[in-house]
C-alpha cells in the first residue's frame, strides 16, 4: 500500500535498515559491470554464506528470494505419486506450487498447541516441508524432534523452511551432513533486512544441491543481479549488526506479547518475528478491520 | 571468465555502459527500502514501458530477464499434447524449457539462407516460439511476415522473442492489439548494456498478460528486486541514449562485418549485434580454438 502514515505489520518485514555494509556495496559498485551478464554459479555469494555457515562451497543454493528456491525445490524434489505433507496452518503459497506443478499434497493438522506433531509426518510420502519456526503460529521445533522426523523419513526429501529461524529457534544446517536428503532454506528478507533485494538461499547435501543448480540452469541461468550478490555478500560479512539487530526484534516482540497479554490477549509463545494471537471477547475479523482503519496492517 | 585482457563477444553483451540515468538511480537509491518487499506488480517499471511502447500498463509483464519471462510463457501458454514449433538453428534454450516442462516440440529447418520459412509454422502445433531477428544467425523475418504467420495460428499462442530487435528490426509491439495471442518479449540485457541487472519484459493482449501475472504470483510474487525496478525505469526514460548506442552498436557490425568479408569470411546479413559467418578454407573448431588462445570468446 502506498502512504507514509502506515504501519505495515503482515509481511513480517525488519523495522532495522540493511547492514551499513550494504550502502558501502552500493557505492562502490561499479556500474559498467551491469552491461555484463552477473557469474551464473554467484561464486562469491556461495563463498561467503558457506563460510558463515561452516559447510563446503557446494552445499551452497541461491535464488531470487526463499520463494523462488522453495518453488524450485518443489519442481526439483517432489516427483511422486506420493504426497507432499506439510501442516495445515502454515505457509500458504506450499500449497501454491503443489497446485501449480500438479503435485499431491496431504496436510496434518496441528496440535492444540500450534504445534507440529512430528509423529503425523511418518507414514509414506513424496517429501515433507515445513517451516521452522511454524508460520503464522511461530512456534519451532527442536534440533532433536527434526533428527527424529528426518530419521523416519530416509527415502524422500525433507525441507526445512527457516525464513524465521534467526529470532530464536535452532537451525537444521547442522545436520546437512548426517543427512544428504535435508534441504534447509533461508532468506536475507526477514533477519537480514532485505526483503526488497530478493536474495534467498538453500543448504544441503552435494547431491541435492547439484541437482537444484541442473534445474535452475535450466529455467534461467542468471537468476542474482550483480548488485543483489554483492548487496547479500555484504550483509553476510556483518556478523555484529546482523545479531543486534535480530536481538532487539526479539525483545520487542517478547514485549510486546506481555503488552498483549495484559490486554487479556491469549498469544501463543513465538520465536520469530511476530505473534499470533486471539482474544476470547474480539473476533478477528473485527480487530483486523479496527487497525486497517487506523492504518495498522496485520494478518488473520 | 576470470581476467581483465578478455575480449569475451560469445554472450553479446553491450561494449558501452548503461544509460548515465542508472547511475542516478543508484546514488538516490534510499537504502532503508531494501528492508521492505518491493512492488510486486511493478507499477513504476511497467507504466513506464507502456508509455515508452505506447501500450496499456495491463498488457506489460515484467520478469528477471527474458530468460525468466520466456520459461514462465512456455509453463504458461504450452500446455497442449500437439507440439511447439521453433527453428532447428535459434535460441538453445527453447529445447531446455520444453524438456524441463516434458513438453512435446518439433523443429523446422531454416532454409539455405539461414532464414525461417513462415509457412513451415502453418502446420498444426501447441504453440510457436522464434527470436526476431534469429539468433545465432541474426536474420529477420518482415512484420507483413510475421503478421502472414500469426493469421495461420490464431489458435495457438505465438512468441516473438525480440531480445536482438532493436539493432535493426521491426518489432511486433505494434500487432499485439490486432493479434490477442501475441506475445512479445524483450530485454534490457543487450541494447540497454544492462545483462547484469536482469529485467526482461513481454508485451501482449490484456489475456495473455493477465494469465502470465496469474502463473508468476503463483510462482514467486516479488521477482524484481526494487533497484531493479528503479534502474530499469531509469534506462527507459533515456531514448536519446540508447538510440545512439544502438546506432553505434549497428556502425560497428557493419564495419566488422565488411572486414570479415575483405578477409575471405562469408558473412549472413546481420540485423543483430552479433556475425554468423563462417571460411571456405579454416573450420570454425579452428577458429574457435586460435582465437581462445588468444583470449577472445566467440561460439561456434
Amino acid at each position: 500500500p502506498k502512504g507514509d502514515r502506515l504501519i505495515k505489520l503482515n509481511t513480517n518485514e525488519n523495522p532495522y535498515p540493511p547492514a551499513p555494509g550494504v550502502a558501502e556495496a552500493l557505492k562502490h559498485m561499479d556500474i559498467d559491470r551491469f552491461r555484463k551478464y552477473p557469474d551464473p554459479a554467484a561464486s562469491d555469494l556461495v563463498h561467503a554464506l558457506a563460510e558463515y555457515y561452516g559447510v563446503g562451497d557446494d552445499q551452497v543454493f541461491v535464488g531470487v528470494g526463499s520463494d523462488d528456491v522453495i518453488a524450485m525445490s518443489f519442481l526439483t524434489f517432489f516427483n511422486s505419486d506420493k504426497p507432499v505433507l506439510f501442516p495445515d496452518v502454515s505457509y500458504s503459497f506450499y500449497k501454491v506450487w503443489a497446485d501449480l506443478f500438479a503435485i499431491p499434497y496431504e496436510t496434518p493438522a496441528l496440535d492444540e498447541q500450534f504445534c507440529i506433531r512430528p509423529e503425523d509426518y511418518y507414514r509414506e510420502n513424496g517429501g515433507v516441508i515445513f517451516p521452522n519456526p511454524n508460520a503464522p503460529t511461530g512456534r519451532a521445533l527442536s534440533l532433536a524432534e527434526i533428527e527424529d522426523l528426518l530419521q523416519h523419513n530416509a527415502d524422500c526429501v525433507v525441507i526445512i523452511d527457516e525464513a524465521y529461524v534467526d529470532f530464536g529457534a535452532e537451525s537444521a544446517i547442522s545436520l546437512i551432513e548426517k543427512y544428504e536428503n535435508l534441504l534447509v532454506v533461508q532468506t536475507s528478507s526477514k533477519s537480514r533486512s532485505l526483503a526488497g533485494m530478493r536474495i534467498g538461499y538453500a543448504f544441503g547435501s552435494e547431491t541435492l544441491i547439484s541437482t537444484l543448480e541442473a534445474v535452475k540452469n535450466s529455467y534461467n541461468s542468471y537468476t542474482m543481479a550483480s548488485l543483489a550478490l554483492a548487496v547479500g555478500e555484504a550483509s553476510i560479512r556483518d556478523e555484529a549488526y546482523f545479531r543486534e539487530t535480530c536481538r532487539k526484534v526479539a525483545a520487542t516482540r517478547d514485549r510486546a506479547a506481555d503488552e498483549l497479554r495484559a490486554l487479556g490477549f491469549e498469544v501463543t509463545p513465538s520465536l520469530a518475528n511476530f505473534l499470533f494471537a486471539t482474544h476470547p471477547k474480539k473476533a478477528a475479523p473485527e480487530i483486523f478491520s479496527a487497525l486497517r482503519e487506523k492504518g495498522i496492517f496485520i494478518r488473520y
